[in-house]
């Protein structure tokens, strides 16, 4: 058994029951965007947050504790991806990645942007357009020191 | 002569004349993001936002001329980028990706969220445990429609 | 259980049953472009279709539930297709890449052809030299605007 | 001197002129696909096309006799192409290549749809929701044969 | 049940029997290389066809079928192949390829030799200083043409 | 100076001179095939073979010199060729290279079709339906042996 | 200009002036390993150590002022190194690689060892069987925390 | 049965029994970096060793066997890690990968820092900004000789 | 079943059973590395010398069948080897692979070393600075002729 | 200037001089291997066999000293080559290395040939059958250890 198997059942789980992210989330007492990224293999939970996850997807107590294994992470199968939706974020790093670190830069100096103390946050924004979907991303700023 | 050279020069002068893309956005009267990003060559100027941008980095008149040519676009040397900076973006994408996946089909339904009808927008978040970068993103959702 | 194997019993029954996808794309009530690809995992069905496409290949209940699921896009095994026919569509980007670019540009301006408000159509083109394959593509144009 | 000169030094003449590719097409008298594949070094000109061709953007004799040479074909920098206009042409071979795979060989058999006997022909298509990129490909198509 | 383990079952049992890829097409009463290529899941054979090649290598009706429809072609595991026999077939593209290019087109022109209106011919050459592999390639000549 | 500097000085030259490869073989004595690849850096020359291709391409000494170094082998600028004409030959080794192998192997047991002791006769063979490209390849085989 | 150029010049200059980086970093004030990375183009200088920077290589002032920019960081030309010596530690992160994450993980929980707020420091260890390479690494704990 | 099943026992049965990799280095009486590396498949223990491990986690003879024979060694399964804690070193060596050569060959001349005449200590370093992971790594050099 | 089986079953009972390869080319009656590359599914084997490792191995009469079949060759499961001992054969190739090339062209002129014709004898060489692996490689010199 | 443009003027002048590699060497007074490889920016000459190859080569006092610059080791333009002499060492890797790791673990144990404290000996080796190519490569066992 491997946490792959775990992540694979909780898919399987959720399908065939109908869960939705967002109330695996509200039990769990979390955003939905951190919940959703451990569910799927992603990120740590504790032996509670394990418990709770474990009665909903009905895992077993050793499927349970491979939740609170800290996992390999990555979870896209080839360099560039092929689904059109997350190819359009690796569109945005190709095309605006040098205007992200002109900018941070700028405002910052050397250092980088922190994917660990790093917060993220997707929200429905109504647009009589057309609605859109708002990304907020918040991380730490982490600069390069002389020694 | 071609829109890579053209970029080349105008960072060439930023670096020369020390001037700030913040500043640059304001003579142009757009975002920093978008600014930018055209300076780098990745957007496409009309005629009177490249001659204000020609006049800041003394560029002549064949050179705005390519400023108002759609380039061809993308801005990394490499398929996964070597800067730590760019790197925790693409980090962010690898993983984060199934998680963004979930929860935009989970709110929209099958589409994408548009890189095109797209606008950021990256700010300084004064944090007492240290500053963080907040970055927004929004992009109209385009649903698949069957037919 | 995932998507993909219920795409693989979809095949396996399409080949011993001996259905044609034209056969499915009319009790679907919809086009053979969108059918298709929705059988072979590229595509979300609705609960109606979902029921149609199971009693065509005699899918389960929760096989078709997994027809509903957005699935991850992509249907070509390597980055550049080896089968024959799809390989002469990669190479008509590659060849014409370049012209698609400047003359969409050129009557539209900056932006791209979209391939999510997209629809495909492909039929037989009788000619006395032989027979054609004509086909259709239709994309909403997606302008850049600055922000 | 090589094919790949003449072409920059073809863009170049067209930026810096403002030609159209329409324009030049008219003059040759041949459809604008055609016409600007040929221009950007993915065709070979006749003499009298390479005379037309030379005078526009004011090409040498040596540089119109490169025109006439059967160029190395191929007009994408890597092998999946960063430019978003692009790569929306490679999604959709992604996405729907085994679906162009399925239907072609249900109407005509095993063999490949032409990418040499082809033509293309891109088009503006009118609507209120949004002008649309129409693209209508036209490839004979090859059985193969036993033997 | 898919092609690839129709192909894995062939070869399987060739070895175990003792099969010859000649008997094979004798039988069949086509050329030994179409007929190889066949049975390794290349090339696609109608009824008679397959019946005689499931009876010769204990097919089933199913499996029979799958030898009627058309595969998804490409013979080798890597992009380089890593098999001297094989490898020294890429050599020869890699160090004659531009060669080939230049002859054929000095003969013919812009176009290309076909790989679907094409045949194989695969002989021993007998030679005193060691016998050779002959083979001679047949394919018809594609001419692209301006539009 | 290096070799491939030569092999581009000889292409100017055939484009600007208007050069036939069949009339350097000629002249050269040998077979258009040993000596094309020769002029494009693939073989290498003896002193005569070396004076007779100078003075047709207007080589200087040096440069004469320099077809007499055994070159650094290979002539495509990718792993998988993007030129159509090349291509097709890649895909003929992708098809059909477990065919080649199982055959040749039937033939002769374990060993390789040399790329070395080798020879290549490209031909037009006319045909009412449209003329082919005949190719004969001629390779030693050399037998994997025991020790 | 850019920074690659600067560091070429740098590199130029140390050769044919026979300086020692631990010479440099002893005038600049730090570590030997921060003042070399930021010489090859991989840290920031502010104007002070840029000025005697400058001054060792004989830059002048607008090189001194590249090397105040943040440059594009990476130095190696390819994804895996050719170099021997940095190949071996390439070797280290590949066999050791799942090692360091257990024990890491083990002692601190999930997150990671920052490669910003890092210092290295390389020495040499006398030993009588043959001295060693002694490499101290040392970077700060970033958790990653639920939110 | 390989060594690759081997390793996954163990890590099963380290997550079921809860089992730390200090705790197995006690036992074994060596470093826990040596033992971990062992128990992941990538160095080989003698019998006294592996009968130790085994009893640890429940390994029959012949999987002791394994633990003796030398592995394929190995641990990421892409080129560039996507594991964060990971790839911060793989980042490490880009970054720093040519500052580690020039001040080697400073200090050593031209030669390597062994990977296999090699130690590794990872240890937490308190730190009232936060803890540290230290890391000593000490490897022979090995210089090259001319001959 | 293939001959990756068989090669795998080889393994499994040589661990499980202790024996040494040497053992088994004795027993064959041939080099060491002959035998050993045929056991690992590099070479084929005839009739007798499958009967005997097939006895040494415990293989049935299927399986020996298989030792007789020609197989695909390439022991690396990556294109550059992560296992330290393959790769350091890599890097000779990498480091030494200009100066190969050039000494045996300086000795014999433009051919090749086969590695058909070809044999290898891996020997330890006493030292007292530590001992040696001592390899002899020998490969027919195969030239490049005109034709 | 860098050590790639000695190395080119150090190709360019043996061609145009007409030097053998065995001339230089005896001059150097070490082996050819060796003094190829340095010759070819692979290894490091000491101050006196850089004025040897320097007036060999007519290097000014530049030139020379980059000879005694550890260079950045690889001489491989490609991670396959594509030249075949160059390939046939790499097919020896492919296709033996399995063995060879098996072989010099049963004689040694875990660890490594030193590709560092190496030497090879490339010599003629004359037969009636056609000469052959007889290299010896000789380098130090390094054991791993435990720790």
């Amino acid at each position: 058994m491997n946490r792959i198997e775990v992540t694979e059942k909780i898919i399987t789980a959720k399908v065939s029951k109908g869960i939705s992210w967002a109330s695996v989330a509200r039990q769990v007492g979390l955003s939905k965007e951190w919940v959703t990224a451990a569910c799927l293999g992603q990120m740590t939970l504790n032996e509670k947050q394990a418990a709770i996850v474990g009665e909903i997807f009905e895992l077993n107590a050793e499927e349970q504790k491979w939740l609170q294994v800290v996992p390999y992470k990555g979870s896209l199968p080839t360099t560039v991806p092929t689904d059109p939706l997350i190819y359009r974020w690796y569109e945005i790093v190709n095309v605006y990645g040098s205007t992200i670190k002109e900018l941070i830069h700028e405002e910052f100096g050397d250092g980088i942007m922190s994917a660990i103390d790093f917060s993220m946050d997707i929200r429905r924004e109504a647009d009589p357009k057309g609605d859109r979907v708002n990304v907020v991303l918040s991380g730490k700023f982490l600069p390069y020191k002389s020694y």
